[in-house]
């Protein structure tokens, strides 16, 4: 389908992969903490333990067995863990605070922020992330993240892949649910987003788990379009 | 208190007269609306009308008597009965539509923009207005507000100054109530958010009810910081 017959008025992202490179900003914190205070952390697998631990940690809110819990509290419940696991001793109440909220400031992948740049131009630009609003605001502010406005798991209380999640963020923008396109590196979550009357936009990010891993960067009909980064989603979308 | 003591993290604008004059950016629409379909309508005492039919639509919903509802419906409601009581006749459901979504357009006083620029380079700024999300993003847009972060009522489903907004602005935030400071130009809104612990910052806003009205532009000692504007108050906020 040609991008103009869409009738997108906004853009919703999924940020953990598809806007910021997580695992590289994991693995140079670490790098930093650990040169600090003299550890010897392998902290590429400890990046891939803490982000194995999200799912799994979810999963208990969505199945009820928690109360709702912000990914931020999920993230220190499975870094705690970690840091038995890793043998990461010595460290204040302040410092592994501080790398708790690394997730607050991820780096985006390089063509992130010209792409949103360019998007905003015609289209509200949105977050729609698990992570919970304060760390996506701290991370725009740290990563100059351009975004109109906001989104969050958290403000419905539901995460993805809950219907809640993409149906709140068309309601909270004023949008009928065809008028909102996910932008996702992640087909489950454009799956979901789909099957709610979403339009959908794969952005693969192939080093997401690292150069080592594969990742399904295959192209799936299912999806109204598909881009190699934000620069040629901006480029399609302005046809 | 010297404002370095106040130990702000985030700052919280009210919007309607705070950010935006409401009143001259109505009339300048309807004054629009008027010259395209030829009606002859007194927009000043129109403007003021609507404005005044807005608290106690707000006062239905947070006495209960009417479940939630956003701002862009009360306000449609609102506007349904002056379009009778005005004699403003022959508009489409589209020209209706558009005119309600005039409080999306609102223009902001001229200190504004250039103030939150400043204020935003130490310090998280939101929006914390009874305007629905899309309200207030579509506002941001038009006007080219810079906000970190859109937080309304509507996240809450309750109306300031029901302490559950500048509660659940400060949970959002992430930050302590006494690390949030609420600005405004209305002593109401900010006494309220006083008694949650939050710290106040009042902007008078002299002519939000026109060039007639008298405002109470007087200082409180409640408060913790007067401005005459947003550049006034960033000076403050700098030292």
């Amino acid at each position: 389908m040609p991008a103009r017959a869409l009738a997108v008025k906004a853009l919703a992202f999924d940020v953990f992969g598809t806007v910021v490179d997580w695992r590289g900003s994991l693995i140079r914190e670490g790098a930093l903490l650990g040169r600090r205070k003299k550890l010897k952390v392998d902290w590429a697998a400890f990046a891939d333990a803490w982000r194995a631990g999200y799912r799994p940690a979810m999963a208990r809110v969505r199945s009820g067995e928690l109360p709702w819990t912000r990914i931020d509290d999920l993230h220190r419940m499975i870094l705690d863990g970690l840091l038995v696991k890793f043998a990461i001793r010595g460290l204040s109440e302040d410092e592994i605070d501080h790398l708790n909220r690394a997730w607050h400031r991820l780096r985006p992948w390089p063509d992130a922020k010209a792409g949103l740049v360019k998007l905003k131009r015609k289209r509200i630009i949105a977050t729609l992330s698990n992570g919970n609003v304060s760390l996506l605001t701290n991370m725009a502010r740290h990563a100059g993240l351009p975004w109109d406005c906001i989104l969050s798991a958290e403000l419905v209380r539901h995460y993805k892949p809950d219907p809640e999640t993409y149906l709140g963020a068309a309601d909270l923008l004023g949008v009928k649910p065809q008028e909102l396109m996910l932008v996702a590196a992640h087909k489950d979550d454009l799956h979901a987003a789909r099957a709610c009357g979403l339009k959908t936009a794969f952005v693969p990010r192939p080093r997401e788990y690292g150069p080592a891993a594969k990742a399904d960067i295959t192209r799936d009909p299912a999806f109204d379009l598909h881009a190699r980064d934000f620069n040629h989603l901006a480029r399609q979308l302005a046809r």
